[in-house]
């Protein structure tokens, strides 16, 4: 970045996701009749989906095609002029970008897409197609009920240069994992007063790690695993459920009919004020990732989602040249301790392993 | 068992476990500080303990001793002469016994212990302190409250000798784990109208597996786990939370400070009517111990606590010369199945190990 | 009653209502698309529902008819002698009994209906239809989802001559409310391990104060009120959601489209012992029905559905000639107090109407 | 409000409470001992007091003084040069202001406090000392742990005027009550992206209407209730537990020992998009104030806390001489509908009074 660099648009928050499938119906099965999100509406080869207290026509676009992978991360803005200075901010820092009066997707209208310097498609717009904000119709909650989209979650080789990035743009950085050198292994970027809108991971990337919806209180997400359990699904539960050090928020992880992640989310805390304090997290410390110390599974970190150019190709991974996190903490944690200076392993799978 | 054996007395529930540790400083400190259970009585011995809605005197007894063990599963029985019955019945077993008009712990009167054909030493009483039950106290409650005593859990070679013997006893099956040849892997036995009132695990023993205490809803047991997390204990986590296939309960493992292993429970279903229908699993069924599927970590099938004889001593144990429900379904559950018959894999822990 | 009476059936629970509606569409429609109970059978003239848990073939018969009333309190017996026992006990008594050795109604087998010495319809049966438990079928339960049926609640004039038949039948009371002179009330019995399978709630009788179905835990019953509110229903909400004293069950009552009453019910405690402590309350303790002392509306004092005779005609109805429990409280619990001795009055409706 | 007021300061939020109250013991007992509220700081004359996930130095001041009353709700800006902004702002507009460099309060800076047009105390700071955020530290937590600071609610004569006012300094009107002719009754008003800071109900004022702290999950609200009926308090529970219509929130209202009320509050909506749809509720409709049409206790209309000037005075109150939600709703909601265009009454308190 240079001195030089227009202002950034104004971002209001992360807003939805545009992903492809490869089987339409495999993963509208998965994201309607299991997770319960609600369709606002759909053609052959795409449907559009909501959580229950959203106005906004949708939060997660599936789209049929050949190759899995995240077309776009769009966030939206606080003016329609906020996607000229959108446009001029990008442009500015040398990245290829589409702008579109239209619209990209159904729903949304004059919005311009980008590929980051992070090698990311985002997208922003402030235009949109309101439809019923669902959160007094109880009758169509289920005991899973997802009612917002939290945020987006980014693999990135260089999680310092994405924070430089992410900062000028205008992201506030809320918690990150560091070790005793400094290096920064994953971050946390907020927008809105959550803890995040979306936050970088350290690995191979460019890669999506995850989409996040929230739900109200932390039995919603056990009711979703014990749905997942009848279904004989459970072994799309990835990692969870359980607390997060990071975030404080209750989680879980299952992974989609194409291997896309998404987290269930709740309760996280206020970060709206301009001197909300960071929190930074020793990467040893094993309840960074889990408050109860219990292990990551290795895909977690490995795997990823491709993300899509401008064209609608693949953008190339690049290797991430840094110590990873999971192999600092390797032996599922095995080299993490729960009291600092503490050498004694407790009972966890990880240590036994 | 022959049919001269004259009837087993009419046990009401499981009461009380006597627990030997050898800090006892340390174990009031999880018991009390960490878990919450009440304190009826204490003395530089022993400190007895109770949940928030019990009336009567205790459901753990802490005594200090040399050796961490067991030294009694305590049932109650439904009238005093019961107690008479249950010597009468293990005398005629060739079991050795021991009565003691005045009981063998505080609180508890006219008692009879026995080493049991498992080799288990098992306590019958009626008579016992009325003390006030607490279930009103809100003041007193804090997050993760524990209400009730749930159940024992035993280990022993030979489950399906086992089952003979306590359904001799008065017990009645409720759910077991089976293999194809119809190997019994566990077995649970109640006599109060839940699933439980012990349960038997094969493996090595005879060894005490585990204690359960109840909490009125999930979110207390997640409140265990956060708080251990805030105390920098989540090592003595050693398994879940998750949801149980058997019992339906939702479930957490934790150790004491002796390694005692401790399981918070709550919500399994009611058995009570006499033709109540007995559930068998699968022991491939990779939702049997957990209905998420989440790996079983190898400890929670090899560790389990001494338990004495009547003479305070440790019972020797033996070995289980059948097959093992950990080898059966070892690399984490790497044998067992989401899907019968689907070979697919998904993205849990143990299949990645 | 007599020293000659014979012996009482060996009861195990509370079973099943046969409920008379006068709009069967209206009821199913309440019972099954609003509450979410299972239908294990259906014709034009009844339907046959079950909770989650259940394994015999109904909790509820919902059965077409002239007049809105209840047909029959259904208790199952131990053992199929039982019932020859039951219809022995209540010739004995001198009461008409009616025995069909196929049921009274689909799925039941061997059963005597009597009209028993309060005026009620009492059923009696051992041999029932098995049925799927759904308990692991997650994929049904909706947020409200009712498990288990808990219990009946009658009005009788003469609570204190009900509580002698009750308990000679087999029924151990509870807990109970009182006045100062030992005036009862209103009294609790079991038979299973839960504070009630019955109570008498004295008033205009014999008639059904209410059925009670149980939910896991605090929230579900939440989500009834929530889905209510967003069915344009909340109308149908006669009392709470609230904490009993009695009991210390969380609570809600409802009234479907005949005015019946539905109590949705969680988290009562295990009374199973034999000695288990009888708990009185003060009539005059405004927390004895609603622990957060919210007041009790009139019409749940006063309304109660007509029970009918073996004849299928309603028993008429005789007024209490003893101090009702609305009146000793009136002004809306205004004769109560929260502090016994303090006349402070608090902020209650019930303290500003 | 003319073209020439200067721009109002950028608010963050709603930031702290001083309240004066009568028996400085007595309080802290209530908002210490009862709620839980952790002291940061504390003097014979006043004591400090924040939620668990707050960093700022407190959410409440509790400050001895002879008549019970709100000293100043106090706003936190975006900036310090915002506090000469609102300084600015309010001279413009011709109200009493006083600035004082090291703040009113024990841990606030620069901050300037001002007798706003309607008659409150508002604050404006930016400069505050900041504590530990306790978030993790769930050993501290109780089952109804206060997590955040959620709103403040005003009494005033005149909303229309009020909500003119305020959506001039900056506020956003998210929810309103209105009838059938416009007339506004009462609205919500945001500046963090939740459903309000503060809101305007209309009546004698200008009074404090509540103060509202937020929990995680409805059952720590349940919690809250049963404690005080533990401690023989349930009379300080004024109206609830309930969801409420406007806002979507659960809810609980007490009042403190001066009468001072406090709300419960959990999860209301994210409203933080610039076009963020405006709810209306209908005064008629009778789940606009509870979504299950519970009955409003006429003290919750009637009753708020006196505001004090700058001097220190109470503030003279003004009546409303526009109808009343009370009256136009008389008899304990009695002109209001269930479904709109239904005259069907159902079982409600209200109705049967």
């Amino acid at each position: 970045m240079t001195d030089t660099l227009p202002p950034p648009p104004d971002i209001v928050r992360c807003a939805y996701l545009e992903l492809v499938v490869t089987d339409l119906a495999a993963s509208r099965a998965f994201y309607v009749d299991v997770l319960g999100l609600v369709v606002t509406e759909e053609d052959e080869n795409a449907v559009y989906l909501r959580s229950l207290e959203e106005f906004i026509h949708h939060n997660l676009v599936l789209r049929k095609g050949p190759v899995a992978a995240a077309a776009a991360l769009a966030f939206r803005v606080r003016t329609p002029g906020d996607v000229d200075v959108a446009e001029a901010y990008f442009r500015a820092r040398g990245c290829r970008t589409e702008r579109r009066a239209h619209g990209f997707v159904t729903g949304i209208g004059d919005a311009v897409r980008v590929t980051d310097p992070l090698g990311f498609p985002y997208e922003f717009f402030y235009q949109v197609e309101h439809v019923e904000r669902l959160a007094w119709r109880y009758e169509l909650y289920s005991p899973g009920a997802l009612v917002r989209l939290d945020h987006f979650n980014q693999v990135t080789p260089d999680v310092v240069a994405g924070c430089a990035y992410l900062e000028d743009l205008g992201f506030r950085v809320t918690e990150d994992i560091e070790d005793e050198d400094g290096l920064v292994y994953a971050a946390w970027f907020r927008r809105k007063s959550t803890v995040h809108d979306t936050a970088l991971t350290g690995g191979a990337g460019p890669r999506l790690h995850h989409i996040a919806f929230s739900t109200h209180e932390k039995h919603n997400i056990l009711a979703i695993c014990d749905k997942l359990g009848a279904l004989r699904m459970s072994d799309v539960i990835e990692r969870g459920p359980g607390r997060h050090g990071v975030s404080n928020a209750f989680y879980l992880y299952i992974r989609d009919p194409d291997g896309h992640r998404v987290e269930i989310y709740t309760q996280d805390y206020y970060t709206g004020d301009p001197d909300n304090p960071v929190v930074t997290w020793d990467v040893h410390d094993n309840q960074r990732r889990d408050w109860w110390g219990n292990p990551v599974v290795p895909s977690w970190y490995t795997d990823a989602s491709l993300v899509l150019d401008l064209d609608g190709n693949p953008v190339p991974v690049v290797d991430r040249d840094k110590p990873s996190e999971l192999e600092v903490t390797i032996g599922a944690d095995g080299f993490s301790y729960t009291r600092k200076g503490d050498t004694e392993k407790g009972f966890k799978l990880g240590t036994q392993l």
